[in-house]
């Protein structure tokens, strides 16, 4: 069994490839610049850990799991030009460093050199790798719609919220694992177990991300509070609080979202003072274990001695227990 | 043997599955869009003639020709932002009908969709198709790279200037007939000559399509003269002409090129004279006749009969010989 860290470095010296020695320069240059910014490396590690869990040897893995990185930082660098972020990671994003046209078009090679890495997946399972990998990816450019259109909607059912961090955030932790497992050598149910268990995996990660804006520790948080209601980002707990809120307090909630040019703590505080009322902290945290039930629940029906389940466990109480 | 009508029509009735019935709306609605504007579908033609050289059942070929075209309109749609091209075919660009956000992320939902229809190529060929496909997507965007930088450099080699027009055009040309190929059973030597008709082919084309940009009957060309000049696009024109003029004339040249605010007619005749000076027409004529001499030259070393070949060569002299 690799450690955590062992299948970082394996991934980290394998990504090189993708854009070392690789013409034109301009093209590749913020490709190499976005994949050496220390990102965490968690899907590739997924995709590892789950041909660990049925192999001991994972060297068939190493590029599909880059591709699925490359993938991921793909969506990164467009997202960015969507999203005006001018900083990712602590660093300028492509399109602020470079420009526009150079994070588009580097990104579209991205695409394009993920496929490629997916490709080296052996030949008699490509097809299913394949499948699973261009299905996610296809939901994943349909999540970000749902987030951009969210931006202009007044209203999110909390379904229409889940549907959008399914497909933007779930579904390719989803993929990581099943496609991990398949490299593996599972077959039909134990890959969908693993589908299943890094949706919901990935479902209680996002909603944790949501509680953590507003209740986390910012020291151990890593960034600061409060961003999402500073943008009245859709979040679970906003879904939820209009969904929820009557009265004076819907009142409230929609005085704080809508007067303009209101002082960002004070939005923070009075935003928070309706959460608060409402007692969302709790009904996020439980929403969260409960997606945590269900991905305990599929990985207990692959039938694996208990060791091989350890690394992947410790991962994924890493991912989703951050408060600490 | 299949007509090139009977080609364009199953192409357009399969393209439909991309788009319809596909969710959200508003992320296919730029998609449909596009893929009903009524290209002429040359790529996913060629993939569906290269298949018919070597078996009469074209069925297997049809989604992998069809993931071409999506690719091929993924690349226009994201060069349309980057060029700043407001009109394509006559209507507006979808980042001007939409917004630029909206393109890039339509676009990227077409290059996974494109991937998607390509991985629909039978099982034991899919790794050789699929390698042929990645490695034309990623000439292709390093084809739109040194296009865009040469925008910003003075002077382009003649050799600068192959190696783009190669990638940007030839490259996916060449892809298609050779993907099609290996659809049709064409193994090993049979499918790299395929590959190297369509490069030649692509070659020939884009200094016809340079040529025809001043020399063309602006009733047959299908847009009106001189909008390589107009912008001081590298042409295969232009580069020879920088190669091989001097004294006066280069002066005269230069000057028409970087005299700012220059009428648009005055300029195109004043290039042009230099052009003729030059013997310019004549030495694109020439070029484009040698890259379709050695086009020839690899179709004519695949052993098959010559009915075969014919419908394949009526759609190479519609492309390469579009004066008349």
């Amino acid at each position: 069994m690799y450690s955590r860290e062992e299948l970082k470095d394996i991934v980290n010296k394998a990504i090189i490839s993708t854009y070392r020695e690789r013409e034109p320069e301009r093209l590749y240059e913020p490709i190499r610049y976005t994949l050496t910014m220390g990102g965490k490396r968690i899907r590739p590690i997924l995709v590892l850990m789950a041909t660990n869990l049925f192999k001991d040897n994972i060297d068939k893995a190493i590029m599909p799991a880059v591709g699925i990185e490359v993938f991921h930082n793909f969506t990164l660098v467009h997202d960015d030009i969507m999203d005006d972020a001018p900083l990712r990671r602590g660093n300028p994003t492509v399109y602020e460093k470079w420009d526009t046209n150079q994070a588009i078009l580097s990104g579209d090679v991205m695409a394009f050199v993920a496929s490629d890495c997916m490709c080296q997946a052996p030949r008699e399972v490509l097809p299913e790798v394949l499948q699973v990998f261009n299905r996610a990816a296809i939901d994943v450019c349909a999540g970000q719609q749902l987030d951009m259109d969210f931006e202009k909607t007044q209203f999110v059912s909390l379904q229409e919220y889940l549907q959008m961090i399914e497909f933007k955030t779930a579904v390719l932790l989803a993929a990581s694992l099943k496609i991990g497992g398949i490299l593996g050598g599972a077959i039909g149910k134990d890959a969908d177990l693993l589908y299943e268990y890094g949706r919901n995996i990935g479902l209680a990660f996002q909603i944790q991300d949501d509680f953590l804006d507003v209740y986390g520790d910012p020291k151990v948080f890593g960034k600061s509070l409060g961003g999402d209601i500073a943008t009245n980002k859709k979040t679970f707990l906003l879904v939820k609080a209009l969904e929820l809120a009557s009265g004076d307090v819907r009142k409230e909630l929609l005085y704080w979202l809508y007067t303009p040019e209101v002082n960002r703590e004070a939005k923070f505080a009075g935003v928070k003072a309706v959460y608060d009322q409402i007692g969302l902290a709790e009904m996020a945290k439980q929403a969260g274990r409960e997606y945590l039930q269900q991905a305990e629940a599929s990985i207990s029906k692959i039938e694996l001695k208990p060791e091989r389940k350890e690394s992947l466990n410790g991962l994924i109480e890493s991912l989703t227990d951050r408060t600490k």
